[in-house]
């Protein structure tokens, strides 16, 4: 038992719903890291949908800060059920006030490859991807720092994330762009879940353009599952797109270790300046 | 009053439920436009959100295609109201079928361009934005066809679309990507709920890669709507990313007439092959 599955696993208490704790070793600061928040819900909802493992696509609205180390419930909802496609939607809720809405639609990823030719997908021309960019490998990249603007990132006793060199001295970069590694600590192998936490455990990429800003709090963060990963490190890549009145967009996607693209994120942002 | 704003409008029917007419006007052959259905959920959304007038992020997960001149309900729930943004989810409903799941949130991105010194974002340094795309003027586009892949295309009686002349052949281009210009026929001024529809009414980007493909259901989209667009031509250009087991994730972003960055959008769709 790896430590992501254990403190993403909650207990069914009801119909449709599961309780458990959230625990405070995936905290940034004083609250339970975004990306994590999405896994432990979207394990939750997933319980209902048994023909398909996969999350393909999940957004997350968060309405309050996590708590760590206390109780939630995850109440989820079957919106349709289909062949090829479950969807869903879910609210996880602590001391009785709504911290995410989740709304995600399943998949069977591993299915889908064997299905690809009845699904229409098998044209002539290379279908379109984005590739890998070109990183130093995780030995010549800098390790997160488990302590960032004064905040404590406990979440750096679970993963383990190597940033590009000429990208980690922030504002250095001198563009809102953050690239490098990312895995669990102890070993285990990314999947379809792990990947909507690691498309949250990176530093802001603002950092690399602005240094650090302060808080960074994400409104709604949505991630595409694109395929299943294989073994080994991943990779990340992180930009802002567009900043205006205070809010951001940043952008991202991720690779496994066979150079496939396995996810993108977008996510809406806040900025909020350091005082 | 406009054609989009007398075909967007439900009447309240009980607490939080409006009700009311689905146009078959903004129909994609026999069905209703995802973008346009989008539009009619959150301006029935967001009469639960007095002091958020503009959806800032919107996603929506299709679960069955709509149906022109029938009623729908629409259900919304406020799941936060904040100084700043409000959040809700709403479902879209007909024929006691759920069409579509929305989870959106509000702001008035009037106020907060006069908060922005408050709110954080007067750094010194240029922000991060997207450019907008060189292309010929409108009258130097193509008009989008009325009829593709013998799909009548009735909502080009409502809009009007121009394509860039080099991407406008199907297959052509080269590459999965369309750009072009878009307006109401009527004349009624782009806002921040007509770039909700505005997003989803290009042609299917893989075109320009495949050629006509057959049909392109989307499974979820998601909206950022940045600043309130200028009166004028809006633009906007669309590509594939990544396709994958007849998956894929189509990018787009739309500009004002000043070239401001209005509004990205990112979609899972399916790709089925025409028989």
């Amino acid at each position: 038992m790896s430590q992501f599955d254990d403190e993403t696993r909650l207990q069914i208490s009801g119909e449709g719903v599961c309780a458990g704790p959230v625990h405070s070793s995936w905290n940034i600061g004083t609250n339970p890291n975004g990306g994590y928040l999405m896994a432990l819900a979207v394990s939750a909802l997933r319980t209902q949908m048994p023909r398909h493992p996969d999350p393909v696509s999940v957004t997350v609205h968060y309405l309050r800060p996590g708590l760590g180390d206390q109780t939630c419930q995850v109440s989820g909802q079957v919106l349709r059920s289909g062949a090829t496609l479950s969807t869903g939607r879910a609210s996880l809720v602590q001391q009785d006030k709504a911290c995410l809405e989740v709304l995600a639609a399943f998949a069977d990823l591993a299915a889908n490859s064997n299905a690809s030719s009845a699904s229409g997908s098998n044209f002539s021309l290379p279908a379109p991807t984005v590739a890998a960019p070109a990183i130093p490998p995780p030995d010549q990249c800098i390790l997160r720092s488990g302590d960032e603007q004064g905040v404590e990132l406990t979440i750096m006793n679970r993963l383990d994330i190597r940033l590009h060199p000429g990208e980690v001295k922030s504002g250095a970069a001198g563009k809102a762009q953050v690239t490098g590694w990312i895995r669990f600590l102890d070993g285990r192998p990314p999947d379809s879940l792990a990947l909507l936490l690691f498309a949250d455990a990176f530093p802001p990429s603002i950092f690399g353009l602005l240094g650090l800003v302060g808080w960074v709090p994400t409104i709604e963060l949505t991630v595409h599952v694109r395929r299943r990963p294989a073994p080994g490190w991943i990779l990340g890549q992180f930009r802002t797109l567009d900043l205006a009145d205070g809010r951001m967009i940043e952008d991202g996607a991720l690779w496994d270790s066979t150079g496939q693209l396995v996810a993108q994120s977008r996510q809406l942002a806040m900025l909020r300046r350091q005082k």
